[in-house]
């Protein structure tokens, strides 16, 4: 099925970033994507308009009980001019499976294939072409009917706005330092940790500041069952080598499924690199550490692709992991998703998603 | 210290509703209160405006990582024609205690109860005065910094609004069916249980969308650790009478502090009815049921004020409580809670607090 969607251009087109040394998520493009949502009507009127703000009664459910959900992705500007996505496929499929949770109505994943597509073609002089630069997309359902009764909303919006991103690395790769975060808890089972929706980030918040406070990059989360087993690292998911294998905790319910953690384990798998989805205490990390078997820890998310792990803290105790230095897998890794993202490396799997209009 | 807030009147006045069967939460007044923070400069410009639409980047925080938080609480109006707001200070602490945990700046507590004053005596002919009815007031706070790093916002909208409610129990009060939830869970210790934040209500919606599909009017949340805990019934607190004590589940990070809950607790100990706030397992409910213990049970809000439950399902076992009826504790809180709110029984505790401008 072919989608008509109208596009109304902008008739002030805003200046572009001149480099691409700003914080991550504060440069917007020209235009955006709208799609509207009425019981009764479904999802209707999609369409290309200038970015600008949108305007919401004040009582619109998702100020008040934060149903929304969002994805995350980039396009990417190949040396020959191509414009590349990275597994767009799986962002929209999961982009329902977060709408089914928080109950939202599920959108035509073709639909949202087709707007990505438009979208970015219209603001393709957005897309930078530095090295590690990219063209963040974010699409997002919020909750807009004004009725302060605790249910789902009757009405949404589906919208995408896109940010063009400086390079994470741009002073090359850093290992960052973790706190293992023994108060505060992320998500757990039951609930809706495993959605990509805004109260799992809202929850984060407090216990990031703490750890910024006491000087670590980021925390490192622990279930909130048993306050033992490895969920996430900030908001992305986590591996661990030990020996010759490497370790990711298993999906449980609480956990998100990360395209990029799903990228890794395939790749290690066609390294021929034993890959273990499962259960993961702090205290087998302490013990690996202490033996030796740990050498290498890394997150994994869209923003950074691979984020190496210098030192865990847990317990007044200072875990260096790999002499604080960027493991051989983990730039391995690193460099194997870049190059298929922009083009410049084999892509076994076909990841990578030429953007042209169907 | 007086605050001055400019107050800009509306020049269409809306049509008050002709009667109070509305929906909750669906009819909002002429006005609505709005106070700005920015990040060096604090929260400044306190004003009362005519209710309208907010305008804001489809990038605020809000929309994509939930940090907001938010307090519900009722004026009504006397036969004497005067206005009683009940125990509003209960509401602004917790306002700041929300604040707190989800990295919000906190809000000047006595700006607050003026712009409460304020904003309720410039709307004062929406207060209905038909038995029952009361204008509910909703204080908000929402991050509106258009940045989509996952950090606290350097911008905020701290707002009020007001909706006219009509009896919650127009045709007698009906106790209710209740599934004991088994899959969901609403929150953990360590999460954002306890502060009142969009993400909660969130995190709710699909088990009660369930709950509704097989019949149940509300479910009651088991604790996500041990998953046998009772927390909290739907969005209220919950109290059991066993015997001649009467027990709710402690405040252990995961429940919400609710100012009915707090209030019932003191009006036991007033009439000296023994009450226990302890961890209350859902396999001591089902044994007192079976051994005639278990004879009243009630959920508590700001909405309903005392809320009957007629019957619990658990493992696919009914267990009827009371015959279904209200039981006569849950009606006497609940008689001297909203004579206390309406001006027409004894306040032991000045919890009615009349409102006039200071």
């Amino acid at each position: 099925m072919t989608y008509t969607i109208p596009v109304e251009l902008t008739t002030t087109p805003k200046a572009k970033p001149s480099h691409h040394k700003q914080a991550f998520g504060t440069v917007f493009t020209d235009h955006m994507f709208i799609l509207d949502y009425d019981a009764g009507k479904g999802w209707h009127d999609p369409r290309v308009v200038p970015y600008q703000p949108i305007e919401l009664d004040p009582a619109a459910k998702v100020f008040h009980y934060g149903q929304t959900v969002f994805e995350g992705l980039k396009a990417y500007l190949t040396e020959d001019q191509r414009i590349l996505m990275f597994r767009p496929g799986k962002n929209i499929q999961r982009l329902n499976l977060s709408n089914h949770r928080l109950s939202i109505p599920a959108l035509d994943e073709e639909l949202v294939m087709e707007a990505l597509k438009q979208l970015v073609l219209v603001d393709r002089d957005w897309i930078p072409s530095e090295p590690g630069t990219s063209l963040y997309i974010r699409p997002f359902v919020i909750a807009t009917e004004p009725v302060l009764g605790v249910a789902p909303s009757l009405q949404y919006k589906f919208m995408i706005i896109l940010s063009v991103v400086g390079s994470y690395y741009a002073e090359g790769i850093n290992p960052v330092s973790i706190y293992v975060e023994p108060k505060y808890v992320r998500a757990v089972a039951g609930g809706v940790g495993n959605a990509k929706t805004a109260g799992n980030y809202a929850a984060g918040l407090k216990a990031q500041d703490e750890a910024t406070l006491k000087g670590y990059s980021q925390v490192l989360w622990l279930d909130g069952v048993h306050r033992k087993y490895i969920e996430e690292v900030g908001s992305m998911n986590v591996f661990f080598k030990l020996g010759d294998t490497v370790v990711t905790p298993a999906l449980n319910g609480s956990i998100l499924d990360g395209v990029t953690r799903n990228s890794v384990i395939q790749l290690l798998q066609h390294w021929n690199i034993p890959v273990e989805e499962r259960a993961l205490s702090i205290d087998e990390i302490v013990e690996a550490h202490r033996s030796g078997l740990l050498t290498e820890a890394f997150g994994t998310g869209t923003a950074a692709v691979i984020s190496p792990i210098g030192s865990l803290e847990w317990e007044d105790e200072q875990l260096v992991i790999g002499e604080g230095a960027t493991g051989e897998l983990s730039r391995r890794v690193y460099d194997a998703i870049t190059g298929i993202q922009l083009g410049t490396a084999e892509d076994p799997f076909g990841w990578a998603i030429e953007l042209t209009l169907s």
